[in-house]
Parts: structure tokens; C-alpha cells; sequence
């Protein structure tokens, strides 16, 4: 790598940089990249020769010249991807499985560092700094990368680490209390719970030193960047600022929220970021489209023009910051968990805040089943002390006036909803299921 | 620190070193720890004025003359004795709180390291190197120093760590073929339960890549370094090597066993140890003693003769691996959990082995009440399915023929006794009370 750029890259600055500078910086990091999985990758190798691709040829902006990775390819031909010897391995993840198998990522000790700058300059990018000290409210067992990727960031930035893990209401508060955390770093709809603890509980929960949430794995904002219900529940309880953030093992990357909630920054020395339409053809400024990633720097498994499946609007113009990096709007939901129901077309999410709208539903599964035309059909799951008529007539004529379709309603026991919500052999929990 | 010292203490070298050398190293560190407690110390520097102490007298011959520090002066006096700002803290650690008030441990990022540093040599004396890939079956959540030393420390040893955390036995099995660690860190207590699983779905556990395990928490040996009961449960139906370690958050170093299993040796860079009698002097060769320890290169919360409580024979002759430093025998017990009962003085342990001599006994919890007579009344509780005569006297004539005296026994639900033991609120298991 030249002087020049090297020292472009310092944390965050390049972020400030014009586009003319970010570019050069990416295409000098693509043919690393290109050389690299062409050198190393018995996945990427394979597929050059077959269709005869001459890296040497590729460039930002003929990048479409080169095929998508799709989660299957990841599923099929897992260690395929795998770029160093076994034993240069320092971490093992894996994905949740939440759309298809779990797929396995081999980490170095640079992916690890690289994790760990992407960390630091994403909560940089959210008012962070070494002041703050974040209480970290996910686990970092379980191979997950998001608990290990949070405190090595941490870390980098000088700050400070609680790890609490993920529940335990009652411990949260006792940490929050005792060590005065500045930043949460959650799962949103844990929030609502520990509010709800703090007030059964008598914990003045107002007074804390706690004044951000980073949020992760669900959206917390809609499209036009307001709060979504879950959003405008925790805010519209607690004067405290959220910061979405949109994440996936396979790129190793984060798109963070800055201080103005205009939707998550790319970090453009991490990952060439794509949004793209049915077609693959970059779609505009403002527009939804499918992500799709290419990581620069991984060691490990590098993945180029990844599909992610997930769907979000996405921003190229600079943004009020100061930073000039792309930047993503709220997932929409994934391509195949687009619903079609009723002659309507609804993501999960659009559900989920319709669900959310009402405090008394503490905890809902929604369940969607295909038939023979190709049609879904959408049953809700909730508990069975809701069952009353002037509750069930509220909800379906909120359904109605929000998502102008009613979906089925079916009113089983907290414990089997807990059950199914919270599987013990599943890391995530599952609010949507496809049967 | 001078160029010669600071060569000697290459990672593991100085263990290799002859006792003059080492002492050297030692006095070295010692005079900057002092000099940097009476500087930065608020409860040291209190203290040593209080005592009219003069730091520069103190030699580890002299050590004696200063006073110890007690689990109380932690917990009573807390924060006086962190070091530096607290906008140094990069981690927040609380002790698990087995015998006293909760203690907070604030470690900076030269802690962290340290703390690295102290694994990585640790496992380095237990037969590992960077060829390894460790399963780690213990928590790197809930605030715990252990399973973030493990972390950090496979790290430091170029090794692999896969992040599993407790529990799951289904999930670890799939992780051990997945990806074949040689090595697991893990409660010794919960290896019976991972076979006694692997038997159950018939997983041929005998032939995986599992090679050693690190056991943290719980003796596996007695005194003699035979094992004890849970030491042979578990080697007679596994091949696999076992390593003991004692280790504590307040003295932010472990001692491990090295491949000839004759004690955990200590780290002489890390900390200065002494084993002491009831009146604070120097046990000899292979008696029991109170372990004392006075932490070295720590900047957060460094500790002067701290009395751990807990009682181990020490062993200061040469291993036969080579190393030249001091060796611990199995914790037998804290001072203050000893019991005296019908005029025999017993530790919690003694009775835990012959309990886990029957392998009936999956669960069971010692109840320990003090009389008027400053006497002690031992309640073991155990399952209800065991209530049969035969079984009874099975029981009561083992303990008669192992410890002389017979404890009381109630039997009751699984469900009672499982949540006897895993309180929720307590992060270790409770296979002890004292009421």
C-alpha cells in the first residue's frame, strides 16, 4: 500500500474525505482484495477460471462484471471460501442460521483487529469516544462475532467495557447503577423489558447516567428515518438517544448511526458497499434495493459481491455530519421473507410495528404459511390473557387502518408462546417463523 | 526497569531460571509495586503512613513486616484502593461474591495484557501452544475475569479459541466435531454431565479430537496429586489429560499444572507468593497453608499481601518439567469454611468426594448449620429417586469408611434440588450453604 494512502485511513478520517479520495482508496483495496482471493481462495480461483475473469481488468466501476456470492454458495462450499492454513485461525463463528444453515467464519488475528477498527469507528461515528463506557447487553459466547466485535472496539477506542451478557434485568440495573455506564449496547426490544423492570420495581430508572442505545439486530427508525414503534416506545418512556445499526457476520462490518439518525454510514475501508435492484443494477439515490457486499481486508474468508438478501433505502449524498459515506436506511426485510398476503406485499417488520403499537403485547410470533397459489397466509401468535373482545377488535382494526390487511389470531398460553419464541437451540429469538 | 531483567522475563523463560535470578526479578518488581501503591494507592498510602511504614526498607526477605489486606478491607474500602483515574478503566470485573459482599475490580488496558500475558504462559505450562484450539465451556459474559484471561490469553498464544460459553451440552458436541479442539476449558463437574449426554445420544465420545482439559474451579486432585473422585469419574470413562488451576480475580493470575500434574505453578513475574501459618509465617515444604499474595505489575487495583482465605500445600522444590517456581496442591477448603463436626475438623471438599463417588449422585448440595456449641450440623440433600434403604446405606457406610462420621441426609424433589443449586442470581453453583 502507498505512503499516501496509508495515511489516509487514520480512524474515521477518510470518512471526511471527498469521493474522488474515498475511490482511489477503494480501488487500490479492491485489487488487493481481487489478488488476494484469486491467490488464496479455492472458492474465488475456481470461479475466475471458469469464467475466465481477468482480475487485472476490474475496477470499481466494472464491478458488475463480477458474479454475486450468495448465501448458498457460503452453505455449499463453506471452507471453500477459507483463505489461509487452518492453523492461522484465531476465533470460530458462526451465523445464526436464521435464513438457511449456519454457515462457519474463520477468523485471524488481523480479522479480529479488523473487527475490532470497524468497532471503534462505528461508535466513534455514534457520538462515542473514550469517555464513554458502554455496557454490553448481548453475549459474547456463543461464537457470536456482534459481543466479541463491541468489546475489542471498545477497547481501540480507549473506552470502557461492562459485559453483562444478554437478560438479567434486575443485574443490568445493578451494573447501570454501580458503574454508570454512559451507552447501552442492546437488542431494542429488550429495552421496553428493562423499563418495565425498572417500574415494577420502583428503579428510577430516569436519573441514570445512561444517555445513548446502540441497537442492534432490529430497526428502530422507518424509512423517512422517524422511530419506528418500537422506537417511539423506548424514546417516548426514556429521554434517552437511540443509534441503529445494521450488521452481519458475513461482511464484518457495521453501518452505524451518526448523532444526526440519518441512517447507518458505510465504512468505505472496510467494505465496497452495493445496493442493487432485481437486475443488479445500482439503484438511486433514496431507493430500496438489495445489499450486497464486498470486504476489503478480511483475511479469512474474504467475500466478493455478496448478496445479503436484506433490502434497505439507501443515501449517497453527504451527509450533514460532515461524512461523505453511503449510508443505509432500516432493514426492510429479506427477499424471501417478502409476505404476499391478501393481494398486499408486507415485510416482517411492517407487522412487528403494528404488533409493537401496543403495550399490552409483551411478546408475539408471527407465523406465515404458503399455499398452493403461491399465497401466504399470516397467523399471529399472543397470549392468551389478551383474549378479550374489545381487545381483539382494537387490534384487527389497527392492523386494518395501518396495513389495510388482518391477519389470523391465535391466543395460546405465555408458556407455549415463550417456547416457541425463545427455542433454547436457537441464538436468536424467532418473532417471524416460514413454515 | 533495567535491560537485563526485562530480557529474563521473555514469556515462560524466567520459570526455567535459577532461584537467585528469579528472586532478582522479583525484588525488582516488588520495590516498583510499593513505590507505586504508596504513590497512587489511597488505602496503601493511607495504610503505610497509618503503620509508619518506610516502602524502601522492604525486601522480600522483610515482606512480613507489612501488614496484610483482607477480603473485608476489599469489600468495606472498595474504591480506595483503584489506582488510576477511572477514565483508565477498560474493563469492569466483580468477583462472584462465594464468601463475601460482591467486590468490583477495575482493570486498565495494561490489565488486560496482563492478564493475557498470565494465560498465555499458564496454558503454555499445560502442554499448549499456538497448534491448539480451545473450547471454552466457561462465560466471557456476566463481568467475569475468567473467561476473558482465557480469551485474550489463546490470543496472545497465536491459538484458536472457540467461544461456546456453560452449559449446552448439545452445542458443545456439535462444536468439538465441527471443530476439533484438542482442548477444553471447562468445571470440571460439568465433564460428567457432557459424557453422561454423549452416552444418552450415543455420540462416540471416546474418539474426537479432545485431548486435555483445563479444569478451572474445582479441584481434580487431592493432596498427594492422585486424582480425587471427580478426577477419576471423569478419567476412567475418558481419555483425556486433566489439568488443574487455581486461580482467583483479586490475585488477576492463575496457577496451572503443567504435564507432570504435581501442583499449579505460580508465575513469579506476576505475583510474589507465601503460604502462611496461622501466625502468618512461612509454611514449609509440601504443609498446608493459607495462600497470601501480593500482586505484581497490576496498575488498576494492585493488592499487598492479600490473604485469599484459601488453604493449599505448597511445594518450592524444582518441577520435574524444569520449572523452577513454587507449586500449589488442590485448594482443601477457605479458613472459614471448615467444619468441625462430631469432633472431626473436615473441609467442604472431603465430603463433595465421597458424594461424587457414587454415580447415582448427579446433583447434591451440603448444608452446613453452626450450633450454640459452635458446633456444625452437615445436611446433604439429594434426590428424591434415591430414597431406598439399600441406596441409604450404601451412602452412609462410604462416608463412615472415608471420613469416619456420617452426615445427615434429606431427600427432595430434582426440581427443588436443581434450583437449590443454580440460584439464578448467583453465577457459580451452590453446592455449599452455610446457614
Amino acid at each position: 500500500m502507498s505512503e499516501k494512502t496509508e495515511k489516509l485511513i487514520r480512524p474515521g478520517e477518510i470518512e471526511f474525505a471527498d469521493t474522488e479520495t474515498i475511490r482511489q482508496m477503494q480501488e487500490h483495496k479492491l485489487a488487493e482484495m481481487l489478488s488476494f482471493i484469486n491467490k488464496y481462495s479455492p472458492f474465488y480461483k475456481a470461479k475466475f477460471k471458469e469464467l475466465n475473469i481477468d482480475i487485472r481488468n476490474i475496477s470499481i466501476d466494472n464491478l458488475k462484471e463480477l458474479p454475486f456470492t450468495t448465501k448458498d454458495d457460503l452453505a455449499k462450499f463453506n471452507e471453500q471460501f477459507l483463505c489461509t492454513d487452518k492453523s492461522k485461525v484465531a476465533d470460530y463463528i458462526t451465523t445464526s442460521g436464521t435464513t438457511s444453515e449456519p454457515v462457519t467464519f474463520y477468523l485471524t488475528s488481523n480479522d479480529l483487529n479488523r473487527i475490532a477498527y470497524n468497532e471503534a469507528v462505528s461508535l466513534q461515528c455514534a457520538d462515542g469516544s473514550s469517555n464513554d463506557i458502554f455496557q454490553i447487553m448481548i453475549t459474547i459466547d456463543k461464537l457470536f462475532m456482534a459481543g466479541m466485535a463491541y468489546f475489542l472496539g471498545i477497547q481501540k477506542l480507549n473506552a470502557a467495557a461492562i459485559r453483562v451478557g444478554p437478560g438479567t434485568p434486575n443485574a443490568q440495573w445493578e451494573y447501570i447503577h454501580r458503574f454508570k455506564p454512559s451507552t447501552l449496547i442492546a437488542i431494542p426490544s429488550f429495552i421496553p423489558k428493562l423499563i418495565e423492570y425498572a417500574l415494577e420495581n420502583k428503579i428510577d430508572y430516569k436519573n441514570t447516567s445512561v444517555k445513548k442505545i446502540i441497537c442492534l439486530g432490529e430497526p428502530v427508525r422507518q424509512p423517512d428515518f422517524s422511530f419506528n414503534e418500537l422506537g417511539k416506545r423506548i424514546t417516548s418512556q426514556w429521554d434517552v438517544k437511540l443509534y441503529s445499526t445494521y450488521a452481519s457476520t458475513e461482511m464484518s462490518a457495521a453501518f452505524t448511526e451518526c448523532g444526526k439518525g440519518n441512517g447507518g454510514h458505510s465504512h468505505p475501508e472496510l467494505l465496497i458497499l452495493e445496493v442493487v435492484d432485481d437486475n443488479g443494477n445500482k439503484v438511486r439515490e433514496g431507493e430500496l434495493g438489495e445489499v450486497v457486499v464486498t470486504t476489503l481486508g478480511v483475511e479469512g474468508m474474504p467475500l466478493l459481491r455478496y448478496r445479503t438478501g436484506d433490502l434497505c433505502h439507501v443515501y449517497y449524498s453527504k451527509c450533514s455530519c460532515g461524512r461523505n459515506t453511503t449510508r443505509l436506511g432500516p432493514v426492510m426485510g429479506r427477499k424471501q421473507q417478502m409476505i404476499k398476503y391478501k393481494g398486499t406485499t408486507l415485510f416482517p417488520q411492517t407487522i412487528f410495528n403494528v404488533l409493537d403499537m401496543l403495550p399490552q403485547i409483551k411478546l408475539y410470533q408471527v407465523e406465515v404459511k404458503r399455499d398452493e397459489f403461491n399465497n401466504d397466509s399470516v397467523t399471529v401468535y399472543i397470549d392468551i390473557h389478551l383474549k378479550t373482545s374489545p381487545f381483539i377488535q382494537e387490534l384487527l382494526s389497527l392492523f386494518k387502518s395501518k396495513i389495510r390487511v388482518t391477519p389470523l389470531l391465535e391466543f395460546i398460553s405465555e408458556d407455549e408462546l415463550n417456547s416457541r419464541v425463545h427455542k433454547t437451540d436457537k441464538r436468536k429469538t424467532e418473532k417471524i417463523i416460514y413454515l
